[in-house]
């Protein structure tokens, strides 16, 4: 069942395609510098600044423009998504990082250098995240018609970033951080993280490009469960599964899956999207 | 300059102001329960329920029904977004509540109870905030043709609850409460507190509620200020400056001012919507 030419095609572009995530990422990076100048109170904006751009890249924003585009939209029209997809990010990721008075140091997260206080830490997320949805909403455009879609992409975004999607995963890590007994290394668990965060992250992002650029329900849906299995496969090799061992066949797997739901569509930049498997 | 007569009508409407409060925070709260069932997973919805409706209550969504009302609006306008202000003020609150490693307890806030782990008081407002900005979006209503306002009201919600709203305010408490020396009773500090928090809230709830209800600029603008009052003295009679002595002029000012953005309006509610000042 697995499209093996899918998969053979998505070795040949690999090159191809980091420089066309590349190329997307350092449109993303100036229209967030847009958005959020370096301006006072320096006493805000240079830790916005610092967590906005100083968290690590995901794959998803770059997904959400890829997205887009391979449904026949333009890229402008997935910007903002992608910028808020990164914020949201980056947020979340900064509170994952918050040293808490009775929260040992999870062994699966890396340590990181603390340039802000905690106090910051905890309140700067907290700014950033509306300032995502402000960013969506102000990407409405009459000219385009496009509220509905832009309320629609927030609702996405909502969920993926809830109580049900990256907060979820969130949860599992660190109920598992505090059962001392368990090992880390639970292939079932690893997958359950990955698949709320990574593959939650990445599927609201394709789902999101899709719905901008004006695909189909069907569309839309196949590039939601692409996104998904591309999370996956990033959370697994970069995320929470980086350490274990024994994971290539799941990997390759859902390889195949996410190639798999490209299959109908037909388009220049199809490469490119095939891709992010690969990434 | 203060209108007197405004003045006395707002202190004899004052129970009828309470009953109105009141009722409009009896539907704000069905709304909720509606919007946040018990249900499975608990470990997520318990405490999403106990941080949504133990935090504090704050006027400001129900004097966002009140604005949406005197503009002619119909109540069920401005509910979502009345529950969205809640929850947002909700999730604010509780990481403000947040012990970390090394903040002491700042001393002009109220000890509370922590009923879950700091790790669940972190995570789970990072899942409320997005949740509120859906049930806004979801408000969207093809029928109404709505959704340019809501979009408006999704911008104004942001930035009252960003870097330069709410978690302003929230970081001037912070830095004086590190800075041992100073005393917490400068009066300056306590206006700007309460202008940033409470202040900005209430502005912000105000002319969402005449956005939604459908009131000209002029409208929102005048109700956008009256809130700002309206919230300054909560703020200073109940939040950061309840322990001030010597406020009762500013305080009194405050109303006179507040009540003088509403001399224009004619209509039914003009009276439920005065008695907020004396809240």
């Amino acid at each position: 069942r697995p499209s093996s030419s899918g998969c053979r095609s998505a070795m040949v572009t690999m090159s191809q395609n980091q420089s066309y995530s590349a190329s997307v990422n350092a449109e993303i990076e100036v229209h967030l510098k847009q958005a959020i100048p370096m301006r006072p109170p320096l006493e805000v904006f240079e830790p916005m600044n610092h967590f906005s751009f100083g968290a690590p890249r995901t794959t998803a924003p770059a997904l959400c423009v890829a997205a887009c585009e391979l449904v026949g939209g333009q890229r402008d029209q997935a910007m903002a998504a992608a910028a808020a997809l990164h914020l949201m990010r980056a947020a979340s990721f900064t509170h994952e990082q918050l040293p808490l008075t009775d929260r040992p140091r999870p062994k699966f997260r890396p340590v990181t250098h603390h340039a802000y206080s905690p106090n910051i830490e905890l309140l700067l997320p907290d700014a950033i995240v509306p300032f995502g949805f402000e960013l969506l909403a102000k990407s409405d455009d009459p000219a385009q018609d496009n509220s509905e879609r832009i309320l629609r992409v927030m609702i996405e975004i909502a969920r993926a970033m809830g109580s049900q999607g990256m907060v979820e995963g969130q949860y599992y890590e660190v109920e598992r951080s505090q059962s001392e007994g368990e090992g880390l290394n639970d292939v079932g668990w690893i997958v359950d993280v990955c698949k709320k965060k990574e593959g939650g992250l990445h599927a609201c992002g394709a789902a999101c490009g899709a719905i901008l650029g004006g695909g189909s329900e069907e569309e839309i849906e196949k590039l939601r469960k692409f996104g998904l299995y591309v999370g996956m496969i990033r959370g697994i090799l970069h995320g929470v599964g980086r350490k274990e061992k024994g994971l290539e066949t799941t990997v390759e797997e859902l390889r195949n899956l996410a190639l798999k739901e490209l299959e109908e569509f037909k388009g220049g930049n199809l490469e490119a999207i095939s891709g992010f498997v690969n990434l």
